[in-house]
């Protein structure tokens, strides 16, 4: 992958530093924190300067290696009676976030082993280096469903600032770009919060990768025109079934796919597949503040504003896995994710 | 009708006074400014204080009888040339605008008849009554389509702001809510310029209708639940085969319609009929400043901004219009409109 096709790291770890990119300050500047310690972690993850599950997880591993490196415990009980208390007070930086106390856990785990800061270093790299390789097997995979010149559909931000490097979605965009396939990419800005247009917009341009942003709205005015060959999108949760739970407005890209005769991929780590929920219809769906929908702009009325929607197996063309492409018939094929 | 239930009036003729609702400053303000001259009314329209087609027109009309009764000419001769010097400044307002010339020329041809006052405000009040009864005639034809208990998702701005009294989409509405009937009307945003959340919602809601706003990409979750049982639009212009050119963001919530069950119903007067276009393909497709779409918060990116997008007839259920429901075929059906 050339430098031009590298996208932008939102988390940084070099010589025993840890820097994250501040995403409440994208696109408008390209600003990294310093984090020396777990009460910095503690704020940039409580405060959304870093988002992502599996970013949240990695940047959490981190955190806690620079804060015992900075106390250098001699004492493996003191060792890992600090780590503990560290550990213990990240995780409540944003409590429903899974990986964040999965990470806590593994660093925990490992000072079991050995408590030493090599060690726990090395478990922190290790769910960062694993996580990098997921990303890649996946683009690896879904590289070959994007032949030359395609035009392709992409929604809220499953990129490599959620996730590591490559991100979900966004892995086998990011490797045929590197390999010299020309694409070009349609966001949909993603209201209310637009993911999209502030952040998938922004890691695609910045690794040179032709981007145009578009209302929501307008996807089905492009894909009638022949500008769209496919979509693909990230997913919060897989069910049993092959319902994909994403972000809102994941759905009506997927019926519009169906319509126009457009693949529509979903992009998932294994761990992403949830094999104990049999269907969308069993998934609470978070309904957040009307505020986001009403901004500074619309009439003082009610709103609704669900966080996320729930695509029916049924207009799934493929799951993009790391462990390969998955098709239909989707319960059987996705039972191998959770072995 | 009852009071609770008059949409808000966008244009007020009083006592030989008009008054135009300042669109520019809603949803937050609710100010109607004084329209003594031609030079104000020239103003408020090339600064959109008005808007819509049938508002302009009427407004216009208006404004020219307005500066008239300022002036009080007594010789028909004096009164034809201060006329007609009013109305070629006043048709320069927004050029495009086929009904702002097609106003101004009506006040001209009346003025060739009788050269005074009152023939002219009542060619005035004519156009504003011709608009009134034609919204009528599509509610309505419209409310016998919409059942008892309805969810109604709605796009853009068809209403009262836009046309006159009851707008065209928002006829079947706002008769149905008069006739006791309970309904609930879901808003779509309608992004980049929001005509959803700060018109439609505004009107309705001030007509005392349950109105809830939503993103335009959660039209489809709101469709799967169950709580829609039919869309209704209006449309900037309708081809001879009936495809339908309307907002962007409608095809989307067309197609949606389809995939659902859910009928889609588009409503227009028989002028937005234009039977010398054969299809949708035909239609130059406006395409607006990207800088709508970036907004203040998206990366510096490029942007596609096409203001309308073109439903085919295929996708339509049915057109409401001031003669009656159409179904198709409706190419046959549309026909009748041109006559």
């Amino acid at each position: 992958m050339g430098d031009e096709a590298q996208p932008p790291s939102a988390i940084l770890w070099q010589d025993g530093r840890l820097r994250l990119l501040d995403q409440r300050r994208l696109p408008k500047e390209v600003v990294y924190l310093e984090i020396g310690s777990v009460a910095a972690a503690y704020d940039a993850i409580r405060t959304l300067a870093v988002r992502g599950a599996p970013a949240i997880g990695i940047a959490a591993g981190y955190a806690l290696v620079a804060a015992m490196a900075a106390e250098e415990p001699t004492d493996a009980k003191r060792f890992r009676a600090r780590l503990a208390a560290h550990a213990s007070h990240l995780r409540t930086a944003r409590p429903t976030a899974v990986n964040l106390a999965w990470a806590c856990n593994r660093l925990l785990a490992a000072a079991e082993g050995s408590a030493d800061l090599q060690t726990i270093r090395a478990e922190a790299e290790a769910i960062h280096a694993e996580d990098r390789l997921i990303c890649r097997a996946i683009g690896t995979h879904g590289q070959a469903l994007i032949p030359e010149n395609a035009g392709v559909l992409t929604h809220c931000n499953a990129g490599a600032l959620a996730v590591s490097e490559l991100g979900t979605a966004t892995a086998p965009l990011y490797l045929s770009h590197a390999a010299g396939k020309r694409l070009r990419v349609f966001v949909d800005e993603t209201r209310p919060l637009l993911q999209g247009a502030r952040l998938t917009a922004w890691e695609l341009s910045a690794a040179g990768i032709d981007v145009t942003l578009i209302c929501d709205g307008a996807a089905a005015t492009f894909m009638a025109a022949g500008e769209i060959d496919l979509a693909i999108v990230g997913t919060d949760r897989v069910t049993a079934n092959g319902d994909v739970v994403n972000k809102i407005g994941t759905l009506g890209v997927a019926v519009l796919c169906r319509h126009f005769g457009i693949p529509f991929y979903v992009a998932l780590p294994s761990s992403t597949f949830d094999a104990h929920t049999p269907t969308g219809a069993q998934v609470p769906i978070e309904e957040r503040d009307p505020a986001e929908v009403l901004g500074d702009q619309a009439a003082a009325v009610p709103a609704r504003n669900p966080a996320f929607d729930v695509t029916p197996a049924s207009l799934v063309t493929a799951f993009i896995t790391d462990r390969g492409v998955l098709r239909p018939p989707f319960a059987e094929a996705l039972r191998g994710l959770s072995v």
